[in-house]
């Protein structure tokens, strides 16, 4: 196309980020929206001078239009989403999209897709919110090996976390009022089970590590069985817990990628990412750690890497040739790992009968599973005469420690397993 | 060019940013070095395997080769490297370069020069070392306007305010260390005077405010008067000192951009980067707050950057055009503040004697002055009947502040004025 015409802009969504879109896109004249799909077109929306004719509640009029060069999804899901996009990129249309769910179901034939009709997809905006991370690891970074990403990819799960620690209360608690107040959805499943963090550290590794992730592969572990207790552990043992997304290349380059809470030594810089912030640390040969931090959702930080997506490809249009880094093809399968097979260190909660020598049967287990003990903490004997007894081990195998626990659980000293959780190095 | 055939690449330099690049190229088969300036031609380097007929000790050999597609400078300095990236470009070879000084006096000259000759300069390793900046303002960002910018930019004073931090040691003590330790050079000044970070802030906030930032009219002040007992009054009132690049925009849009010691309260971010890593803080909308860290320098990391650009230029040189996120055009001069009329609140440590009233004198000396004060500390009374108060302002102007201190100063019961500092919000 001639460089100096308006780029048409089909918008696929009008909620929080697509009003963002809309409001940060009036800025640019050589970008023109010309058709939004919507829900409800009687809804009142937030925008000022809305052109209500640009509405239409048929998504498929704009994958179909032939006026239109680039579709900016944001309704997420899979249905219609993934219809949409295939026929959209069938029909030549470049996609931005900021649908994490579908990027790490059918990411895959997606970008295949698009690289048979040389289109492009970009998707800053699905993975950490505002935060510049697709793209510093696909131009500046893109020499680099990546072997380790740790992250904090959800906000409403890094807020419940904060919270509970700063103010002791149970997680029950904290989720209840992040509800009233929006930050978590009635049915909070997708964020607090860890789905949501999943479909973020699939697509997130695939580029990083170079290798085809399989979002079925990811091991997934949420945060409701964070107890006030266990916030107060960590935090003496010189803790906090956070829901990490991890991703790390083992020596014979396979694939360990998964999602639960962990707990983070304080000095770690991400111990410090509170409330919906989000954060991604990456680590890599040549360029050693680095780190980016920033807003993980919300109308206008999403909106701002939906706009840069746009005006990547709107700055690319006059071009021959579809730069290497806005392609994501990695049809190379990662070899993942099963989550038995990791090495981790732990911290474990126990309640034992108040008896003598009840630390050093645990410790005796553990020996006996090649597992060595890094501290232990014993609190309060209460009312029952038991008392809570934490340890953190030293590393040691996903396996050995299942087994220790069976063993452990069912020694006559111990009334209850209470907690297991993998501490990060 | 034909895109499979090899890019050519003359490096000029072989000092550790060198040695680096030339290691990390190896894996790089669609990338050669046909040649290497340097100094001194029998120096033993730290490189398997090196080519020493690639060596040359005239850097002019490289600029004017007519079969080098891109020249790589890690030299550093102005003179050879003004000359020699002048005639590169003149030639038509595109330039990567980690040359700070030199963008930051003849940018704008180079920049332009390069647009003439329908080239690029790539600079990505100038500035935070490994840390991705450049790229994701000029990309995911791009949309943005960017309106504040703080930033650690030096490594080597952040080194010595850790440590002075602490071990609660002064800076001489510690600048002996450092320089044993080669972390700081025999003559400091560059660093420890905010040379270095002056450099860095005026092309970092040129291409983040989108105006031609004049290193000239940047305030500078460093870190040598910082004092053991600033470090320790800094932390009794919860903030950290470390030396901050600081650009923003006022609400007029003039540029506010500078160089000096700060309190940073211990919540932000930045008061958590610690020894030599370097970080960066943007704010903009849409995107809010994003921050930015790892190592600012070393081998290693700075060659990840240079390396990302030469990647950038190697991807691209297929193509027709350059993409606008290739160039660095800011012809529009900044108008830039002067210190004198900035607002800030600042740290004020005066030594007095020991009389009744002396905090009332110097709260009604402040109040006279339009300024308010935040929060009052006095440290115990010495064998000279003397004591240190300290003080926190509120918000307020730099003129007032220097005019409060010289009639404080000239009040009887003041002793000394030990230190102004400017304190981050």
């Amino acid at each position: 196309m001639e460089k100096n015409t308006k780029v048409k802009l089909g918008l696929i969504g009008l909620g929080t980020v697509g009003t963002g879109v809309v409001k940060v896109l009036k800025d640019f004249d050589n970008i023109e929206i010309t058709k939004i799909a919507v829900k409800n077109i009687n809804k009142k929306r937030d925008i000022d001078n809305l052109d209500t004719s640009l509405l239409t509640t048929d998504p498929f009029e704009i994958v179909n239009d032939p006026n239109i060069d680039m579709v900016v999804e944001v309704i997420g899901g899979m249905d219609p989403a993934y219809d949409l996009l295939k026929t959209a990129i069938e029909n030549k249309k470049h996609i931005v999209t900021a649908n994490k769910e579908l990027l790490a179901k059918k990411g895959q034939e997606l970008f295949n897709l698009a690289n048979q009709n040389n289109v492009v997809i970009l998707y800053e905006a699905a993975i950490a919110g505002g935060i510049p991370i697709i793209m510093p690891i696909k131009t500046t970074l893109a020499g680099n090996k990546i072997n380790k990403i740790e992250a904090i990819l959800n906000g409403t799960t890094n807020y419940i976390l904060t919270k509970m620690e700063k103010e002791g209360v149970s997680y029950e608690e904290v989720l209840k009022e992040a509800q009233k107040l929006g930050y978590a959805e009635t049915d909070p499943t997708g964020d607090v089970e860890g789905f949501d963090s999943a479909y973020k550290i699939a697509t997130l590794a695939t580029i990083a590590l170079n290798q085809r992730v399989d979002i079925n592969k990811i091991y997934r572990e949420g945060i409701t069985k964070i107890s006030a207790k266990d916030m107060q552990n960590a935090k003496e043992l010189g803790y906090k817990i956070k829901l990490i997304a991890l991703a790390r290349l083992t020596q014979d380059n396979k694939a360990d990628v998964r999602v639960h809470p962990m707990l983070v030594p304080v000095k770690d810089c991400l111990a410090s990412i509170n409330g919906v912030t989000n954060s991604v640390v990456l680590e890599g040969f040549p360029v050693g750690r680095v780190m980016f931090a920033g807003p993980g959702a919300g109308e206008f930080p999403t909106a701002s890497s939906v706009l840069g997506d746009i005006l990547a490809i709107t700055n690319s249009l006059g071009s021959t040739d579809i730069l290497p880094f806005m392609k994501c093809n990695h049809n190379k399968s990662a070899e993942q790992i099963d989550i038995n097979d990791t090495t981790n260190k732990y911290y474990l909660s126990v309640t034992a009968t108040n008896t003598p020598g009840v630390i050093g049967t645990i410790g005796e287990i553990c020996g006996r599973h090649n597992i060595s003990l890094a501290s232990v903490l014993q609190k309060g004997i209460d009312e029952k005469n038991t008392a809570e007894i934490v340890v953190i081990t030293e590393e040691c195998k996903e396996n050995d420690i299942n087994s220790a626990i069976e063993e452990i659980k069912n020694n006559s000293t111990i009334v209850k397993i209470n907690n297991l959780i993998r501490v990060m190095e």
